[in-house]
């Protein structure tokens, strides 16, 4: 049994030693271990896997205590994140995801879908998770997304997956959530912020297209990105085309950054990530 | 011997054929044919090779004659393009071109390279190409690129191209040279437009970097995209890292481009290209 | 309505004359041209599409009689092409065809999916696609492949798709459907020809890997390659790590292959295939 | 002064806590800490980097008594490595080389390059590194070879770079350089392998061609790969523009390899490598 050992905290002398010591008479074998400061900011973050028996919390109290103050220390299983997605209309990014959850291929169960419109209904039913409708229509942003969050009060949830969710949400949905909101976006930012980035690139006559997977922050398109990637175009491509070319680029993408995050590989490290691998 | 016949008109039926019932006639053998119809304006783009003995100036104003109004044909043999190069102190994508100049790997000769630094003197001298120094210090923008304009009166260039020349052109330069002037743009336009973008991907933590190939317009950084690539990099790499990595994708993306412009394989249209690889 | 001619033969003079000759009689407009000749084997391949009202069979018809004997000549409408998939046990490039066939995003219909385990039965049936089930078992080769020929005799279509079919097929099968087999093979051919890509790839220690779409001929793994695709591996990932990350590239490269061939954007030339993007 | 400590040996309990503890009590700070486990072999790699005053050979000592027999370890101050580089006739790897020696574009120097041709004789000596031709006509592969390793002997040098060298090496030469040779392959390794790799992907329509960048053990093109990547072709390009278009692959790739292994950041294990990027 594999156990991970997750710190980020203030950057001081001896911290590797002290954890290892720690890990080392507790009789654990150390199988992978990165470590990373970000000099800029003076923040250590480090990532450890070690074999043997153990308890969790005790280690994550053990190693609490013999770091800064303001650290924070998870000692996590790996276990399946829960996860609750919000959706629009699109369904590449939602068909891609409930895949993956029916054929265990990434590290998470799918608690919920929660829908804008009714379009995906159909979809998500076919692999036996709830879909709940809540609609956006004739009502203000704010009761709308209460209403979401009394959905979101039913499950205990570890993230919730923005998979083409074309609202945007508004700084106190948030913050409540700060972290645990991952987001796929339609280009390769910071190009093509906003509306329409196909379009856009299609006007710019771009001979790239991309798109970013991110945690949400207050700051529109402007959280911490976890992964990106691209594919080649040409001339012969019409705005259309692009838009379908890209949504393979945003699957791929998503799934991408959702394997790291879930394979607890990420730290968020101000508006950047730290990964790894 | 092949022959290149590039043509840029106004659509309307019957092109293709018209083009190639005179070809036929004159006994050419067409071994590659592309041909592009943009139809949000219009316009249609032609590039054809034929084998067979010919008069080239002779075909062109035939084929002129049979085009809609304000047709432009080129009938060309391929032959190598006559380059000035501007720079400023960075050696990349200088030493590069010095290089394939030297050994013919890309269709160019350079006949000069100007600095507004004395730094690339020694360099350029190596591979027996003239270097000529205009600095820019202690005159007006417009008493420097008038000092350029009468140095490349003495070349009778094809195409200039700005190998990380760091200082803006004026739209009054540009204007004469409308279509020959060739830009590498350390980043993945649109994104980061302007200086410093290695420091401005560094702090908003991008997983990719790019860089982007272009003809000049008097748009700055808006003219019509030829070439670009990216290459992915991790949190551990510094904005001093970027700036060394992407010098790499500046590199290879100008390079590239300039094999498409200089195999007669790209046209320009509007703020875009159509490019027949 | 588009419609595409396209053209396969010997190469001669004036054959790109002679059939825009045509097409312009008709008060046909095109839209898009390639054409390429494969000197090595003098072969001529041409792909046009054009607009206009048309009678495809009469047009196919007089191209047809212009040309070199022996030729080939299309006149389609890019309507859906029929598809039978063939599977085993694994479900990532089938489920990913179900969604796209579900949504829409291919150019193509799944009449029916033929596994010889009933493990994807589940999966097919839940996206309303009949699923037939001829198992492998205590049968000769031959005998399971009269069964499964017995089932294709049901269906009307345009192409056969093993995705991850794991048995070899018998060149007396595989003769009766020459071009219209299509195979995803989990390596980069010619890499790793064979059994066990991803073990072959551990042990070589590669930092790529990769898949191959094909076209199925008697040489196993040698049929004309459609597309390609890589992703990088670091020294960290598992054997099984690796075979999970190619299915990522297996399902992508599929899908992509498909598209081209679906589009009719694919001409076999031999063991190669000229492809007009 | 950043010092970098590089551990390779058999994995036990408790070496981070041993190797950390160390470091601490000399008061430095770890700013970056790699730790791998292969699992397989039983193996440990580590390396880790740190700040502070350093008796570097001390260290190397004290850390090597804590660890298991047969264990190496490194404790150096990312110094320049010094080179020597074979060649053969052709250019674009050597020319990439000499220029990123002339701008320190990359952490070495080279001391020499020696030639079975006098063709990079000129290239070499414009940039003020010494050339010595060691022709193999008419003389024994022993022969040559002993030439070479006379020549060798006047250089201290790290690392011995094959660019472009054509000819095969002898196990008996191979032998006493174990782990400091380094060859760029013109193919995407293990596909191709042997001569005339850019005709062999011609012929088999590939539409990927790639490099790869290897220590050389006796095993012809069976080194630990240190480097790989790859560029898509269609099939309009000719055997010939596929080895013009490899040489920009191969250039690029061997350089990324040269820049891991210079920065101390690549491990042998096996045939396989261990880096930490």
């Amino acid at each position: 049994m594999e156990t991970i050992l997750r710190i980020n905290c203030t950057d001081e002398k001896g911290l590797v030693y002290k954890i290892s010591e720690l890990l080392f008479k507790n009789d654990f074998n150390i199988t992978k271990n990165d470590e990373f400061v970000d000099e800029d900011n003076g923040r250590f973050f480090m990532r450890t896997t070690f074999e043997g028996d153990c308890d969790r919390e005790q280690i994550a109290k053990e190693v609490l205590v013999m770091l800064p103050p303001n650290s924070k220390v998870d000692c996590v299983d790996g276990r399946k994140k829960d996860v609750v997605i919000l959706v629009t209309k699109e369904h590449h990014c939602l068909a891609d995801l409930l895949i993956r959850n029916q054929f265990k291929d990434l590290n998470f169960n799918i608690l919920a879908v929660v829908g804008n419109y009714e379009t995906l209904r159909e979809l998500t039913e076919k692999f036996d998770v709830p879909f709940i409708y809540i609609p956006a229509e004739n009502i203000t942003r704010e009761e709308h997304e209460n209403q979401i969050k009394e959905t979101l009060k039913n499950y205990q949830f570890d993230y919730l997956v923005l998979a083409k969710f074309m609202r945007i949400l508004s700084p106190n949905f948030i913050h409540d959530l700060e972290g645990k909101i991952i987001n796929i976006h339609h280009s390769f930012l910071p190009a093509f912020i906003g509306a329409n980035p196909y379009k856009q690139a299609f006007k710019r006559g771009v001979k790239i297209i991309g798109a970013t997977a991110h945690f949400v922050t207050n700051d529109l398109d402007e959280g911490p990105i976890i992964y990106q990637d691209i594919i080649k175009v040409s001339h012969s491509k019409t705005a259309k085309d692009l838009a379908k070319i890209g949504k393979d680029v945003e699957r791929i993408v998503l799934a991408n950054a959702l394997k790291l995050v879930f394979d607890d590989k990420v730290f968020i490290d101000g508006n950047k990530t730290i990964i790894f691998e």
